[in-house]
């Protein structure tokens, strides 16, 4: 008997209907032979609720208090969904965070999964109940409740999955599946039926909102074959697993774009050991995160550095950086807000040359001028001027044939 | 240093203003130089909302999923609580029933509870925090959460208060503390300083719906000293505690009414053993709660049976009885619904005589039927016709001179 781990977010039991539809969903599954454990996240708009009351009281909240009233909202959620599961027949038992022991370290609200403890889980799966599991909480080693930060239910789902060894875990929402490019700006992308963890790691932290980047590694870990779903209409979705050899022969898998950067260069920096320490430093210590960095070999004992921060990070990074400037003597700082980044992704790359270079003259080919490249193993990611952004993805989607079957495309032969 | 549990109410936690006052008081007694636990139940309106998502689904709900939902309403306001507390300058943490551990029976949604663990409370209190306690909840032997039925909070605190032999409980309500007798009818009622627990069991059963019963018995049963008073204004309250010689002098302590009572008498019934089994056994088979029975002595071999159950049930009570009244072979069934319990309570009743004289001749003299009566050692109840419950109550208040401060009384002395 296989056992599917099934995870809803807070839109798909947003109402008693909706819930309803969900534990039709579970039962189902039931009755196709299956042990199933359902994890659901708070009823949609509730935790904004929760954490406006909190951030009604005061701004820099105690953080072991804050956890305590958001994961109140899915002991809501996990209660009326099994109500509505035993209201249609089936049996069904909710369990919190510490019942089933989500032990995690005590970084209130975002806190880090350690261990699970499954049995109580398997002796209810053992007596055909279906077991439905508040996602996004856990407990720490002092008995204190944690959240594990916005998103958190993917990766309870998928660590859950791993801890029972599931056969599957199914990650409903609201969108069916992963795409090739963003169909909202690429009319001919098209779901992919499969993809491997690596290329999905990679379009999440390039700006594909589907799964919390730590739902992804975990299932990479463990080995976890996930698969996202729609939760409003029927479909196979996309499953997520290790790479094969069909994967490799497909060069590029997905065309990603993200416009929440902004581009930084100093100017005139001192070609001396330490420089690039003082830099990045500084930004470290205010909790910026930085992007793509890029400095020139030097001739003159003079170099630019240049790199890209989150945008909203955008003027805070300006006045962190005057200091340090000043200290290593550079000349000017200059920046620019307006750019975007459009990246390739697929892990065919690793063993296809000519990848760069088509890329660069697709791009070329349309005008669109290139202001930063950087690359890993299964992806490049180039950084234009925004306005161009939407005309580069469909350029690039055209350029890699990704609008074709993968079998049917002449670069991946 | 003394040790205070303080207890608030779902409409003294049901705004963030009010959460904030409620801090304060606790901040304000910690400061006087007590040790601090409060205890709170969700905030106004929220149980009734999570009641209301549960019946939106099914009316015979799954109680320990019940259970899960609404013991959420608790988990927000003392992490709110808490974080207010710690805005506010103090230390502050908070728990739920799991966390301290509150045991209780596994009867879902009426659970009792078996004992309290209080080593996690003892170490923060000496750590220099308020602790905040989720009121109305607990956990099983199983680690199931359970709920301690509507007013729960109450019976929380006085456990709690037990369980760590507090000095004091406080219970903070949307009154000043017991009265003589309701202010909305005696405008001369005056606020009791002091008041035994017998007393006060014998008003809540009788009517008084300032505590839960179940909180009075356990603070009787541990000695808890226990104050009602108000959190909206300033005031002593009212102080239960264990009757000592001042409360022995006074005669009469309050007089209380109520309403919820409804008559049935069933005539000609045949004077042989086993009758009253048969015709109660009908009533508590169908749960129906049967207050006062009186049965007179019986020369003709035929005797009439009159008792009082509560007036909701009164019509059910007429059906179930059909059946049994058939057997025994009685004459009739008669009931009336408009009646009324008029109670005088009070611990010096022990040792006093001429008190239901008293009582009787001032019903008398204004001329009110009596229709039953019946008596405990420290209370004296009267039914009668339902119009003239107010008359009956003033006039008894004036009868035992209530108004007055207990030392001026002729009757006490």
């Amino acid at each position: 008997m296989s056992l599917i781990v099934q995870k809803f977010g807070g839109t798909s039991v947003g109402s008693i209907e909706r819930i309803r539809s969900v534990a039709a969903r579970a039962i189902a599954a039931q009755q196709q032979g299956h042990q199933v454990v359902v994890t659901v996240s708070a009823m949609a708009g509730e935790t904004n609720r929760l954490v406006a009351l909190v951030e009604g009281i005061i701004e820099r909240y105690n953080k072991r208090e804050y956890d305590v009233v958001v994961a109140a909202g899915e002991q809501v959620s996990i209660g009326l969904l099994a109500i509505a599961i035993e209201a249609m027949g089936a049996r069904a038992r909710s369990y919190l965070g510490w019942q089933v022991r989500f032990l995690t370290d005590s970084v209130y609200s975002k806190a880090r999964i350690q261990e699970i403890e499954g049995f109580r889980i398997r002796d209810d799966l053992e007596k055909g109940y279906i077991v439905v599991i508040a996602g996004f909480q856990g407990v720490d080693e002092k008995g204190d409740i944690t959240t594990l930060g916005r998103g958190g239910s993917d990766t309870s789902a998928v660590a859950l999955a791993a801890a029972l060894e599931a056969d599957r875990c199914d990650i409903y929402t609201d969108v069916d599946g992963v795409y090739t490019s963003d169909p909202r700006i690429v009319s001919s992308a098209r779901r992919l039926a499969r993809i491997s963890y690596d290329e999905m790691l990679e379009m999440a932290s390039l700006g594909a909102k589907v799964l919390q980047t730590r739902s992804v590694e975990l299932a990479k870990k463990y080995k976890v074959p996930l698969r996202v779903l729609s939760s409003l209409e029927e479909g196979e979705g996309t499953l997520l697993t290790e790479e094969d050899e069909l994967m490799e022969k497909v060069v590029v898998s997905a065309i990603t774009h993200n416009r929440d950067e902004a581009k930084i260069t100093i100017l005139g920096v001192p070609d001396r050991p330490g420089v690039a320490a003082t830099i990045f430093s500084a930004l470290a210590d205010a909790t910026i995160n930085v992007d793509m960095i890029i400095q020139n070999i030097s001739e003159s004992g003079e170099t630019d550095v240049t790199f890209t921060v989150p945008r909203g990070d955008y003027q805070h990074a300006l006045e962190v950086l005057a200091i340090p400037v000043k200290q290593i003597g550079a000349k000017e700082v200059v920046g620019n807000r307006t750019i975007a980044k459009v990246s390739a992704v697929g892990v065919g790359m690793r063993s296809h040359t000519g990848v760069a270079q088509r890329m660069f003259n697709a791009l070329a080919a349309d005008g669109i001028n290139i202001q930063m490249i950087s690359t890993s193993e299964i992806k490049i990611s180039v950084i234009l001027d925004e306005k161009y952004m939407e005309l580069a993805v469909r350029t690039l989607h055209d350029a890699f044939e990704l609008d074709k079957d993968a079998g049917d495309r002449v670069i991946a032969k």
